[in-house]
């Protein structure tokens, strides 16, 4: 099989045009779901798919598919997509990218002529970022079933507004069923969002998987006392317990290293007073690694550390548990097609797993699919700095064309 | 020397009917400084001093002095005092106790017909607890040079009322000049505020000083990057550095053991997000030691260790000094008063440091001073449910009263 290449320029363009929606004063957008900038952009690339020969069909989520027919009339649709809102101080790619990537598919196998055994299809998934309507992913996580659609239609923004209110508003709430229907492989185009391949030099991240992620809130109790006469050894200090606690986590991503992440984001202290042992610390914690049991090793570790810890110091400790995503495996077909692909490319490459969530990790549940990443600058993202190398955007879209041509074959 | 005792009932009356002016439903006391509930409560100090024969004077601070002369018109006055004013949510203890121990010396000096050499005086200090005026100390810290008086003065409560204000409203602007004249020695008894006497079974502690305290803002600076992308070994997380600080600081206590006490009651994280590593977090650091050079040696390790971890883990370190208390060492010549009083009357004695603040920090700078502790409940103070043993009460009182009649001899 030759290897073909999309048209670097062509892409970089649409790019630009689609930043231009809701782009903000410091080089981002700002361009949440289902507002007037995102209608703005899904129009525009409605009009750019159909303007290359593509049907369009919007679903009761609004997640919308352009689809290029093959030479076999009812064979099983090769998709690609992603999403095109972002956050409030959002970049240019994030999303965008992997959807106006598979434009650019679309348009490259017209410019070759290349007739695909199997049809292809473009998807944009709606509210993937989370950021006016919680949760995120709701599009592809009402199409993979994981959410109902009354779910999906009822969530609601800060000012009170629904998902299908909105929908209609801007008039993409269609009537095609919210569900898979006949597909047999999905794509997904993205920036890396980390700094992995930039440090390494690496073009292409061929993507495994996704990282399984663990949330909770660890709680440690002590008792307040005065910081001034209280001796230190008949302190119950959460302080003392902490200290410990995170020391011991952060061994044991060494243990699980190098993929396990061990993450605190946020901590309070009650009552937060200058001179008082504080009553209680409520500290975040994330841990991550992309096989499951790995991560449930780890959850298993972490419990007995809280215990062991919190005994060792007087201090209760409490767990709750606040979100428990899987980690994902990819279909060893896709990955085989994008690893064939780049190959044929000769690109730089890797594999690598995921580390943040993507609609790939809910198609996935119901259609082979794998993902393939590109460098980010310095892996700054949901950030109006986000930036990309031109070059390793073309490659990456290279891949996904050549990935897609691969199993859109007979 | 023969010891004379006070009239335990008769000291405890008293506290019970002071601790009637402002009660509170939990059985506390919420009688803050210049309020209705003050004013009352010192003008029946006031009448119980002019019942006992003494005279009253109230200065430019509203400090109140009860005096009792003694056989020599112009020696100098041994003085002894706390203060009236608690918490909003206070107890019947934190000094007043103080108080009216003082005044309980001189109804014993009265019953017993003892005649002192240097006269007796009770002190009343304006505002210790600071709840409503801030600074803390403020009436003996106009008394001895800290503040101006139009400091003290103009220093106002949440809705606007100066002190000077109040002074006027409550009868308490008085015209003696605020500051020492004529003064031997000085004196303080007051509950413990910590568990040491309690848990150690003694009745009385022999005060040598005031633990030296300096408090600090740690600014730990990272790099806030995903929790997932990002590999553990390329991230700038402040956390790591934190709690390698935090760890180091708790040897430091445990190399300056018992005395010294390392504190860390406050800390936020910026942004705060679950999923990201913080770019920021800031500590509240409080290090205390009785000793003024080991301090000063703890400070110089505190800001080595910030300096070499945070060097270690690629985060900025930022200490911000927030308060400097220079430990306090109160006279030998009164603190040898108290030990000969104590070990008169055969009561279990420690020597101990003070670890919170007290007007006799101000005194001291001024005037020979020392303090007494009784146990109190659990080491609970600044609390309705603060308590103490009417026989601790009692005993503090005789060390109280023997230890001013020897400073008051000839």
């Amino acid at each position: 099989m030759s290897l073909i290449k999309i048209n670097r320029e062509r892409l970089w363009a649409s790019l630009m045009e689609m930043a231009a929606i809701g782009a903000t004063d410091k080089g981002g957008c700002n361009r949440q779901a289902l507002t007037e900038e995102d209608k703005l952009g899904r129009e525009l690339f409605i009009r750019w798919c159909e303007e290359a020969g593509c049907t369009i069909r919007v679903d009761q989520m609004g997640n919308i598919f352009a689809r290029r027919e093959g030479t076999e009339a009812n064979a099983a649709a090769v998709i690609t997509g992603s999403h095109l809102d972002t956050q409030p101080t959002g970049g240019k790619f994030d999303g965008v990218y992997g959807v106006l990537a598979g434009l650019e598919v679309i348009r490259s196998l017209n410019d070759h002529e290349v007739a695909t055994h199997h049809p292809i299809e473009v998807v944009v998934w709606t509210n993937e970022e989370g950021a006016r309507f919680s949760p995120a992913m709701i599009g592809s996580g009402v199409w993979c079933g994981e959410f109902s659609l009354d779910y999906g239609w009822s969530r609601a923004d800060k000012a009170g507004k629904t998902i299908k209110q909105e929908l209609e508003n801007t008039g993409f709430l269609g009537e095609v069923p919210c569900e898979p229907a006949n597909i047999k492989a999905a794509f997904e185009l993205h920036i890396e969002q980390g700094p992995i391949l930039e440090k390494t030099e690496t073009t292409i991240g061929v993507v495994e998987g996704v990282q399984g992620m663990r949330w909770y809130d660890l709680t440690l109790i002590g008792q307040p006392v005065h910081a001034g006469p209280t001796p230190m050894e008949d302190r119950k200090d959460p302080f003392m317990a902490l200290t410990e606690i995170t020391a011991q986590l952060y061994q044991l991503a060494e243990q699980n290293a190098p993929r396990a992440r061990v993450t605190f984001g946020d901590i309070r202290a009650e009552p937060g007073s200058r001179n008082t042992v504080p009553e209680k610390l409520v500290l975040a914690v994330d841990l991550r690694h992309p096989q499951q049991a790995r991560l449930e090793e780890m959850d298993t570790a972490f419990r007995a550390i809280a215990a062991s810890v919190g005994e060792k110091f007087g201090i209760a400790t409490e767990i709750r548990d606040e979100w428990n995503s899987p980690a994902v495996q990819f279909s060893e077909q896709c990955i085989e097609a994008v690893q064939s692909a780049v190959d044929g490319l000769e690109y730089s490459n890797m594999r690598m797993f995921s580390g943040a969530g993507h609609d790939s990790v809910y198609v996935s549940r119901r259609v082979p699919t794998s993902m393939i990443f590109v460098p980010c600058e310095k892996g700054i993202s949901h950030n109006e700095a986000e930036n990309a190398d031109q070059g390793d955007i073309g490659a990456g879209a290279d891949v996904l064309l050549n990935a897609m041509i691969k199993a859109a074959s007979a």
